[in-house]
């Protein structure tokens, strides 16, 4: 019989040729969601064929792309003669057919960007005590000696018992001879108890930290004892079908209903990569016992259900900036009921938690007197500028373009996008990398810059974005005004498709690098300072993790200066989550950062105009900026 | 056409002979309750034919007894020629058929309790504040402006918004011109917000004061902005199907399960009176914004379903004395979800909020330097004494004798029961009053306290309870070791029953007097006090609004002194609850004063039980302790 292996656990069946991939599944004890009873309307039981042959009837379900990538329903699909890998559900985010591997997902908080001393401290902390026997005649409750034990250990705050809590306290504290198990968030004002179990489980304590991006959800598991990440899931925010931009959701969330939608799109979307991590390391739900989030203005007042309308609204006030404290039952996030959720605060309407978690993880915070620049590239374009004594924020509206948005062949960084090209000087023609390495299907942001400034350096587009069409070649084609470059010849395409990128795609890519390296050089002139005075240039984002720094600097994004400047910091609003997580000092030093941000509105400045035309360049008009370049375009 | 009046509306209609009661009741805007649509399945549509006959088929659904007491199903009713009145539901209790008018409803809160000063100044306060318009550039949040308005009223104390109220504020304060009406309950250390509606608001303001008796449970209806009583509703605490004490109830919370139907039967009462009431003053459940709950340790510890064990067993200590800070959406209570929920602090095990909301009524709080005895009689009996400089309590297990227990033909004090008795001193022949006028079916503690003294004091029962067998009569009939008193012949009686009480009754009666005058007497006997010290005792409990104060001192229950210092306050929970509601003065007052009672444990004092046992005669073996009755009997 065909041996079938499942990833990403390796376990491995044989099941007869003929036989049900989820039944035969299911019988070795493999767990694969099909909440429709294998009727194939739900489309849960999604699994990717990453080898071998199956006789699967998938279409209708799922989309032609998906099948071509080797998606198919597990119910719908027979197993022929052939061996079998299969890959299950809780690493392939369905979507766009993104492919997060284990390995990737490690990367996504860098321990190493924690400074260099901390004081591990979490929010939610869970240690034992000795409650006091009752006596005749004390005149004292249950609650009254339990708070007097939680007292004498951490002071005469008021003490906050839910009531769930409550209900627990008397027999917890007559088992095993008066010994508990507090868990305890201490806020500044009180203390808030989380839960009460007799005897020692002070091992049994996690938390989460959740990134919520506009485009993808992160959501990390962390062993609070030791501060360690045990494992992170990635998934598409599924609001992504209410619109692909914060703006398009304000608009989306107006209609009656669809702001209650959007709510619990996101919560599905969290609540489901936490139910996945804790299968996946056997976590109990009722041990996680804080959560903090970080996620743009939009974002966290989608997450809560506030109306997020006047966000986009002159004078662009949010209704919340720090959020009150709420439980895990409040928000609707599926972990101990009584958690906290922590939201990092935001700054601006359009400047969020993502931000204040985010330069946790830089020298903004840690307080050196150098002067740092902190660039958060995304949909939008989020910037801080300062150093121990202040600091400056602003945010410019990017675009879609880098995620794909707008141009023809985009797509975001996903299962057979192309990330990587290089230019022959003769012909023209590209050579490339995919993602996965599969058949190309399209070209992400990374792809693009690289494309672009291989194709500059190599003098087969000029400085404003317009192909040669001097030289004779094969692959650029011209039609009426415009011309395009094909990438990929339509021989070697995903389903003889031609990927091609024409003038229009580039005049957009240049205005998205263009609006954020502007909005860089502007703030800086406010200050009187140039890039070459910065000690930091920390680039964050989940596009961070592609970049290469010398394509970025040769299409102008980022500023031709010393390359030991620039630190790559990933999805930086992860980590701080993370960091905020395990230490009330974090906590205090991003409220305090928060507090002193000073949020600038861009667009209201007359000269912002100006440096932004002067971008629309590549790399700038002012080509002496940029020497390094220069030097490169000028050996042509 | 015959006239129908329905009670207690006083609304008239005329309806054909031989028209349903139901239908016609509702064709004129009447409100009766029935959910099943009329098929005299649900029982809901219960009403009393007060006078007047109808044609009606309700066997079955309700017993013989209830049809007898005049009830219907209106739905299962049809009008005859005859002009009817009909009193409906909502001031029927239903099982066992206790009556309580809208009369009685009116003297279960009695303002002449308050004190002369106080000052007006509710929990839960709403009053309207103008919040800021939102300006570019200002960095706040529109929780930021709203918090700034509340606190420039109220001073800078933290301020809890729930997030559902969150959800509100950002349309709230851009409606009329900014203009919102803030509900809020002042807390110690923070304020919690329980609404933001826009515009004025203020006199839209209600709250509820609730007693939960072991027996019965009252709401009442109180409109904040005038401190008034709208409306009172009783019912019996569903709770009584799982035991009549609150020993019986403990013990039948603790198998899997009973603790929360315990909580859940005594809910349904309290909302249904709250539905009940809602309906009848037309309030809107949003409008209702506060909620102060008092009832003893057991009946407060099974609402918020916490495990009542410990109570019962040594050394009987409750989960909490002082409740925390509870919504009721968290208790379960059908008002404003986010509306505090207050429950009166608890002293011990067996002395909790109903006593200190009681003596909120008493110079015991108000600070008199007299000294006062508060005894509230029921099932448990609850005694504080002291005055403005300390306060002891304690309590005893009086035993349900006078609400019916135990005693063969006794009964609470509801329709039908007598509560009344004269004693011809010739024949020994009872004259009697029952509630309501109806046939007797037994007889309540009032009644049973008549009956005795006046036996007594007639000669036909010695001192210890054993009837006068030697003068020939047609009432005393004696069995064996034991007589037995006839009070209504079978020829009088409701069904031919001959209502009687018997020797072994009377022995259970002299015990639950003995326990209360006994409790009384050690208390003051251990501060070298007689009752002629006292300045004033009050008598609380349902029991108290039928009490004749010289049958009473008759039989030994209360101490023969100047009958100016006894004061009948009624139900002193619920007037205590109310007035909490209304001012935090009283707040204040009740916690100090509960912090400052001390408990006492009479069961381990080794003099109870010679006080106990002295007291075991009618009305004391020392004669001399109550001069009054002495001169009474020597009369004879």
């Amino acid at each position: 019989m065909p041996v079938i292996t499942f990833q990403p656990s390796g376990k491995t069946i044989e099941a007869a040729p003929g036989s049900n991939l989820l039944e035969s599944a299911r019988k070795a004890g493999i767990d694969i969601d099909a909440p429709c009873g294998g009727k194939g309307t739900c489309g849960k039981c999604l699994v990717r064929i990453a080898s071998g042959n199956v006789d699967s009837s998938s279409l209708g379900v799922l989309t032609a792309e998906e099948l071509a990538d080797g998606f198919v329903l597990a119910c719908k699909t027979k197993i022929t003669g052939s061996p079998l890998t299969v890959e299950i559900p809780e690493l392939i985010a369905r979507k766009g057919g993104k492919f997060t591997s284990a390995e990737e997902d490690a990367r996504l908080v860098r321990q190493e960007l924690f400074p260099g001393h901390w004081q591990y401290d979490p929010l939610a902390v869970k240690w034992m005590v000795k409650v006091a026997a009752p006596e005749m005649g004390d005149g004292l409750s249950d609650l009254d000696r339990l708070t007097r034990a939680i007292q004498q250990f951490w002071g005469p705050k008021k003490i906050i018992y839910p009531l769930p809590v409550l209900r627990t306290v008397a027999d917890a504290i007559r088992r095993d001879d008066g010994n508990v198990t507090v868990t305890l968030v201490r806020e500044s004002e009180q203390y808030h108890v989380i839960g009460i179990e007799s005897g020692n489980r002070t091992q049994d304590h996690y938390g989460i930290a959740v990134d919520i991006g506009t485009t993808t959800v992160a959501v990390q598991l962390v062993y609070l004892p030791e501060a360690r990440a045990v494992g992170t899931l990635t998934d598409y925010n599924e609001q992504i079908a209410c619109g692909l931009d914060v703006i398009s959701r304000i608009n989306y969330a107006a209609k009656p209903g669809h702001l209650n939608e959007l709510r619990e799109k996101v919560l599905r979307t969290i609540n489901r990569l936490i139910e996945r991590l804790i299968k996946m390391y056997g976590v109990a739900v009722e041990d996680i016992c804080n959560a903090v989030i970080s996620g743009n203005t939009t974002m966290n007042h989608l997450l809560l259900g506030l109306n997020p309308e006047y966000i986009r609204l002159e004078p662009y006030t949010p209704t919340i900036m720090q959020s009150p404290y709420l439980t895990a039952e409040e928000v609707g996030i599926k972990i101990n009921p009584q958690s906290w959720v922590y939201l990092s605060p935001n700054v601006g309407s359009y400047v969020g938690g993502d931000i204040t978690a985010g330069i946790l993880c830089t020298e903004l915070v840690a307080g050196s007197s150098g002067m740092s620049l902190f660039i958060d590239i995304g949909t939008n374009g989020e910037i801080v500028i300062g150093n121990s004594e202040f600091m400056m924020t602003c945010a410019c509206s990017a675009g879609p373009a880098f995620e794909g948005g707008g141009i023809k062949y985009g797509m975001r960084a996903a299962l057979g996008a192309i990330e990587g090209v290089q230019i022959d000087p003769a012909t023209g023609a590209a050579g490339y990398q995919t993602i996965g390495g599969v058949k190309p299907k399209g070209i992400c942001g990374s792809g693009m810059i690289s494309l672009i400034a291989n194709l500059l350096l190599t003098g087969w587009i000029d400085p404003a974005g317009k192909l040669n069409r001097s030289k004779p070649c094969d692959v650029i084609k011209v039609d009426g005004r415009f011309a395009a470059y094909v990438i990929v010849p339509a021989s070697e395409g995903e389903n003889g498709v031609e990927i091609t990128i024409s003038e229009v795609d580039f005049e957009n890519i240049i205005r998205t690098k263009a609006a954020i390296y502007s909005a860089c050089a502007l703030i800086l002139k406010q200050l009187d300072m140039t890039f070459g005075d910065l000690t930091n240039i920390y680039i964050a984002g989940g596009f961070g993790r592609f970049l290469d720094l010398e394509m970025a600097i040769a299409i102008g994004l980022l500023p031709d200066v010393e390359r030991g400047k620039f630190k790559y910091i990933g999805n930086s609003s992860l980590t701080g989550s993370h960091m905020v997580l395990v230490s009330q000092e974090f906590r205090e030093r991003q409220l305090e950062a928060a507090s002193r941000m000073t949020y600038i509105d861009l667009s209201s400045d007359p000269q912002y105009m100006n440096q932004y035309t002067s971008a629309l360049f590549l790399p700038h008009t002012d080509i002496d900026l940029f020497p390094s370049v220069r030097d490169k375009m000028s050996k042509q």
